[in-house]
């Protein structure tokens, strides 16, 4: 089953709203296995709503509208539906008590533009909106089902998936589908497809992959439709082990996983605290430790080491060996990790050192050289990498591949 | 002149990105002064781009296109675009020398999909890309423009300002327009209106305003259009000396300025360093001073001091002082900034400690609550704030307050 998702609104158009509606909608059209085929924004005018109208009706099975109800003047949108569905608008009675008990409830008076929100074509269905003034409308032409509903976020979701998702399940046969997210991290695009030529080959006909690219890895999304719910995400389930036994330790999760999360899990589970000794990366680590609820349980702190001189004073970097080998160095990191370890007795440290760039490069050390030590009680590991140009993401590149690495190490310690 | 947006990636149509890049090419074209009058998500298939093509090739001035690029089996875009408009793919040398450098300098081996990013429409003019490995291609057909851009958010950004405009304004009249961002922080939005009613009244009718908000200050965006360039910039400039008159030291600064950028300048120009002793910002404040090139001239590093045990053995907080006032406390935050400007012999310090969430709130001390101190050679100052309720805003916010309070600090100094 396939359907379009039209959002109306000038503020989509002018970018001054990010267009959440369209975003929302199109996740839970995909988990309830619809086949998004298009999205579309357009203004709140007659012409482009009747000309998208005429391009979606009698093609597409489900088509939801959002945005277009509010009471203020420019949305035109109740009207058109009510021509394009050959029906006019007439007052509802149980809308206008639905908008006179909100309105009244905020101390305010019902006034005319708020009874006019209690207009409604006689050619829909109306589904009552528990939150807000502005009511959903059902119209159905040519074996196409069409839901309006009003464009506030909030309201848009509650009547979406307490009245609409119901409504729809009566008239229509919802497909079966299965979604998992695979995330891995360190191998660039290319060469995962590279991996997975032969995987992707293979692939049932009802089993689609993509990729999901992003300096904090990429996500492999496998989908599945049709037939039994059971065995289709059984059947993601074996390829998902496939996928396993192909990229091994590049997989690091699965589903809303995010490397701090799994990170966090991981120390968690063990009982482990970890510190941060940071140059480039600038407390970025620390942060992204940080950003997950009840961090306290493994993180106590670090040093953000910029300067050369904190990673001495602070971090008992030895002077020499920032002289000898520089602050981006094997060297130089392995003894930030141990200061780390010595200042906050914590089970593990991570140091990262390295060139964020877009000045500080050399021959040997260009820009997006980074050295990344991990330590644990009983050694210190550093490893080295080559990012790109960019300053940004250089620094969140080395910031995700620090933590990827200590996930790695925290599970090699326990297989 | 109008303007449709196509973003092309099942990774939109199923909700796993939102898509950002037709809202920041929306607000791009609606700044350059295009009338964008749809934006549509597709799939990645012959059909669906075909289609979309025949319904805008002709009746758009500019259709701009993202995604469908990348080196993976379900980029298709190319192959159709070279079709659609008569020419064939083939291999361009400048860009095959652009993706080869781009992959051996992550230290990798061109391989055949690589390979295959270097193929071009004979039809098309080619714009390298400075930063990845697909290029952006533009086309023209019955009076469209469309240019074709990578779906990498960073990527299509730079090569859409750096090159694709320049690109467009030499074969399109673009008209006049003047804009200028206003950045505010301090003040909620409802406040900004109200103390901006008259001054809204009062604008010109060829002068618009918008407010954007953020956790990181409030944009106030001032657009003018129509007529000579030149009376356009005047124009605005008188209103932003109004709107310094009204605002004060809530504007921190104008355009591509950042709190970041801003506190920057002003210790560079001061010759100031800075060094900073985090609690629930874990590291936020020093990630966001060294994300500006040449962080190194102003700030030397930082503590973050996530556990109490950190706050007094690295920052040498009182024992007593926690144990009496708590750690979200004035007298826990000046010890903090204290013992920063101690530990780093900075002229400044910033010290942050407050109640994320979504747990250690109390009656007292709420979610939200934040104390900030901000250290100099002479004072310490202490300054307290309650934010919401959502962990991820409460800390960015509690970073983006610290700046602003330094800027002001060493601003109130200079004068």
């Amino acid at each position: 089953m396939n359907a379009q998702i039209i959002t109306i609104g000038d503020e989509i158009l002018q970018g001054q709203t990010l267009d959440t509606n369209a975003n929302y909608l199109a996740k839970m059209l995909t988990d309830l296995s619809f086949t998004v085929e298009r999205v579309c924004s357009i203004g709140d005018t007659k012409h482009s709503i009747v000309n998208t109208l005429d391009l979606s009706v009698g093609k597409y099975n489900l088509i939801l509208i959002t945005g277009g109800l509010g009471p203020t003047s420019d949305d035109i949108t109740k009207k058109v539906l009510a021509d394009y569905f050959d029906g006019e608008l007439v007052e509802n009675e149980e809308v206008l008590a639905d908008v006179k008990k909100f309105v009244e409830a905020r101390g305010f008076k019902l006034n005319d533009l708020n009874r006019k929100q209690a207009l409604v074509p006689t050619s829909c269905k109306v589904i009552r909106n528990p939150l807000g003034t502005a009511p959903a409308m059902l119209f159905e032409k040519n074996n196409s089902f069409l839901v309006s509903m009003p464009g506030v976020p909030f309201e848009m979701k509650q009547i979406f998936e307490e009245k609409v998702i119901p409504e729809l399940k009566k008239i229509m046969d919802f497909p079966t589908s299965c979604i998992k997210i695979v995330h891995t991290y360190g191998i660039p695009e290319s060469m995962l497809a590279e991996r997975l030529e032969d995987f992707e080959k293979e692939l049932p006909d009802n089993l689609k992959l993509a990729y999901l690219p992003s300096p904090e890895g990429i996500k492999i999304k496998l989908f599945s439709f049709g037939g039994h719910q059971k065995r289709l995400c059984d059947l993601i389930e074996e390829q998902v082990k496939k996928l396993q036994n192909i990229l091994g330790n590049n997989i690091f999760g699965f589903g809303d996983d995010t490397l701090e999360k799994v990170l966090a899990k991981e120390l968690i589970a063990g009982n482990k605290k970890v510190s941060t000794a940071e140059s480039c990366t600038g407390g970025l680590v620390g942060h992204k430790l940080t950003s997950v609820p009840g961090s306290s349980a493994y993180f106590c702190g670090g040093v953000v080491s910029y300067s050369n001189q904190v990673k001495i004073q602070t971090l008992g970097v030895k002077e020499s060996t920032i002289e000898n080998f520089g602050a981006v160095s094997k060297e130089t990191v392995i003894e930030m990790a141990q200061g780390a370890l010595n200042l906050f007795n914590t089970d593990y440290s991570i140091a990262v050192s390295g060139v964020a760039g877009p000045e500080g490069g050399s021959v040997d050390k260009t820009v997006g050289t980074t050295w990344i030590a991990i330590g644990s009680k009983d050694e210190i590991n550093a490893f080295v990498f080559r990012f790109g140009t960019r300053r940004d993401i250089n620094i969140r590149r080395a910031a995700a591949t620090a933590m990827h690495l200590l996930i790695n190490i925290i599970r090699k310690e326990k297989s």
